[in-house]
């Protein structure tokens, strides 16, 4: 066992503050990583706040995780010590089921354990990344490939497979008329994964100050989502939507944007149920989906993928002292696109 | 032009009654059509009542015709005189889209044209099958095969193809876990169908009155939809649900039903929207649906996989005297499972 220091909340009001984890001794199968870098995600706000519920504190949060390999358990093969790598959103999974054996283990149908706030092996809650260390089982470590700055990188560990996997899931692809709907931190990676796999993409995001930004990633064509004559002219026209906002949304006239056998996914989570009138998929045989994260091939994956495209999250570095504030941004939708965390100043 | 008895509507409250339609000549590539029977589907009621929105009147309704050729057009290759044809929901479409050229013209997406309550080609409002006779292009009349009883075979051109559809559209078949929303004039083909498909198939119903049946059918289970307890007991357990019921739903008690990957498609059309928690989609990539009947060969398709696999929809025939009654019949769900109008009594 090893104390390491960290930033948590004692309450669902708090802010954060600095606190230390214990984190586990080195088990044959396991990795110890000194942390560099951690992102900041919209699901850690709304875990800390109890929005998807009560959760226990102390809790420290962080599911993009970048840093080095320090220590290896005896059994260990996977990494080395020295070794730059990361965590994502899961941490371990029951690898039996039907799920996880086909390489799913974000649907692993026991439960998968999550980085922070889950149930590890030992009994214990999980702790997340806003740390200095975590220790790890080896088959839930990614290699962060050289051609990816460490700096930037750890976004990619939830918003970038959040949305590469509904992106490869339903063939974003060339010819494939691909929309993201949101561009915040999930919607940017959203824009330039699509852009990279060969779709033509188009945004659909309040106002116009994000559009520079979209066709400086790639996107074709940007839509202000409040000018709703505008998007009338993209009706009957798109194969595939990601929606990764989280507010509510008029699902149905976004539905109304996709061609036949056209999808639109969520990746998002709003608290209010969407409205969905049945003539809205049946005339042209629409479907309304959901997709969370990635299973941990797919995570690697994505990875080789972003090295060799060159794609990389934006990011904007805060200290420790800086993450109270850096929530408050993300709540007013301040920042582009991602914040990350240089967890040496812990 | 030919004048031919039929029996119709003269606004959307009054009883049907006889009176007569008009047929157009018989051009090149048209086939005249003696109808022996017509079935009674729910959506000749919904129309004629104005639930999808106001009509012209007179109107006569009727898609699942079932007749013999007697005359056809100079250039027509299809049929023969004396050939037992069926006409569908749709009598053309435009034939260019991107969805015809697939052989999709249930999705033609300029509008195909439906066998009634459509604007035909010459303009005028095109008359449905509860008629002594229709004027319908070659390539949208299909051949009854030899298998088939012709007095029961009516029903598989709307309610038959409307399953068979999404059925193998999302693949059904050995190995998939199928359930059946509502065992009406539709859902008791889905049953049947899915059967002969080699899915393993499940009823969900209101009540236990129709179990037997189900089984008979080869279902291997059956669930009474009031026992929400019963029901629990299948969470994460299907790959395909097929929802036929037209009145509204917990979609979301339905959603929680499908393992990961699955489909809950409906093909009916609750006038009110479906209440769906980005919850019951996102953590199982679970997808809801819709499907609306199925193209010119696709009918055939299943026109032919029925007469090989001895498949008929359960039929009550009725005269024409008796189609007011039949309609107060399907509305109160009192009917197994479909009644077809004997067209010689008209």
């Amino acid at each position: 066992m090893r104390t390491v220091k960290a930033y948590g909340a004692t309450s669902a009001t708090a802010p954060l503050e600095p606190m230390t984890v214990e984190r586990r001794d080195v088990g044959p199968h396991d990795v110890l990583i000194d942390i560099d870098y951690a992102g900041i995600c919209h699901s850690d706000i709304h875990t800390i706040r109890g929005d998807w519920g009560p959760i226990a504190y102390p809790q420290v949060v962080g599911h993009e995780i970048v840093g080095r390999v320090t220590e290896v358990g005896s059994e260990v093969t996977k990494h080395q010590v020295g070794d730059t790598v990361g965590v994502g959103c899961q941490s371990n999974s029951c690898r039996s089921c039907a799920q996880c054996e086909q390489g799913h283990d974000q649907y692993c149908l026991n439960g998968n354990i999550q980085t922070y706030n889950g149930v590890d092996v030992d009994g214990t809650i999980t702790q997340g990344g806003y740390s200095q260390a975590v220790v790890t089982n080896e088959d839930f470590v990614l290699n962060i490939p050289a051609g990816l700055d460490p700096a930037r990188a750890a976004p990619l560990l939830c918003a970038g497979i959040t949305t590469y996997s509904p992106l490869r899931h339903w063939n974003a692809g060339p010819g494939k008329r691909v929309a993201i709907i949101g561009m915040g931190g999930l919607g940017h990676m959203g824009v330039k994964l699509a852009v990279a796999l060969g779709a033509e993409v188009t945004v659909l995001s309040r106002g116009t100050k994000k559009k520079d930004d979209a066709l400086a990633f790639g996107a074709t064509r940007y839509f202000d989502t409040t000018d709703a004559d505008a998007l009338a002219e993209l009706t009957d026209s798109l194969d595939l939507i990601v929606n990764t906002v989280s507010a509510g949304l008029d699902i149905a006239a976004y539905l109304g944007l996709l061609d036949v056998d056209g999808t639109l996914v969520n990746v998002g989570a709003p608290s209010e149920p969407f409205s969905v009138p049945a003539f809205s998929l049946v005339p042209r045989r629409r479907s309304l989906s959901g997709s969370t994260t990635g299973g941990i091939a797919e995570i690697q994956e994505m990875l080789d993928f972003c090295a060799e495209h060159g794609i990389h999250p934006e990011t904007e570095l805060v200290a420790a002292d800086g993450i109270n504030d850096a929530w408050e941004r993300v709540l007013s939708a301040d920042v582009r696109y991602r914040f990350v965390i240089d967890t040496h100043t812990l």
